[in-house]
């Protein structure tokens, strides 16, 4: 089974996807998708569906996960983070990919044991856990940490 | 020059396309998407995607308008509202279509004459502007008043 991990946001996506056998682990493929700031929101937004519909197609998961939106932060950055989810979980939706949803908390509690960690933690336990992993930059491993995660916890907490 | 004016939303989605001549306007269509609120979130914005690139494939056309979105309400309401906006816009962005975004007082204002119309008068100059329309529901009534407002206004504000 393949679990694709997702970190959206309209300035840069981050994707991760993870074999899951059982306990077992082992990365597949990770990436970062920008989208250009001087482009019109619809544009943007359309890069990231495009992109992700065309991941999805090429790699094939069984299933998405992607943490849960904390909206206590400023209303403009909630708004466009959450147009930006908008158009990436629509993909996963046009695929008839399940998409189970992680606190931040748990995530990092299920990949490093505590749910306070850094993301140095998170990194460092993601190049345990995916021996031989590179990163494609910070948004990727949010990404596969989501994904880990989600192969551990398995479904919506 | 064919004009979508769009209300985004998760349960239902708003949209109408006036025909806009110089001054002159015409009704084209409108209608509203709902989403079934017991499937899961993924494919509710799928529909609401889906939908809107098949009207846009149908009726060609030339650019669309939205409101702008008022963020000071519930958090959970914004997120809900933006994730569906961001599926809508990202299928404007996929067939090419500039989107201007006008806030919601001044559209009231170009369709009534003043930014503090209730939605009654909305409807009623609608049906004023658009001899002979029949409105699908109030959520296409929101949509052809911004499309209206941006035959009006044309630009972003």
């Amino acid at each position: 089974m393949l679990i694709l991990g997702l970190d959206p946001s309209l300035s840069c996506t981050g994707w991760g996807i993870v074999r899951a056998e059982g306990s077992r682990l082992a990365h597949v493929a990770n990436g970062q998708v920008p989208t250009d700031p001087r482009a019109p929101m619809a544009d943007r937004l359309h890069t990231l569906h495009l992109a992700l519909a065309g991941l999805i197609a090429a790699h094939r998961p069984g299933r998405a996960a992607v943490e849960e939106v904390f909206v206590n932060k400023n209303p403009q950055s909630t708004l466009k983070l959450a147009q930006a989810r908008g158009a990436v979980l629509a993909a996963c939706g046009g695929a008839g990919l399940p998409v189970h949803e992680h606190a931040a908390r748990l995530v990092k509690k299920a990949v490093v044991g505590t749910g306070a960690a850094e993301k140095q933690q998170v990194q460092a336990m993601l190049r345990v856990l995916l021996p031989g992993v590179a990163i494609a930059g910070p948004d990727a491993a949010d990404a596969l940490a989501v994904a880990i995660a989600d192969a551990y916890l398995g479904r919506d907490d």
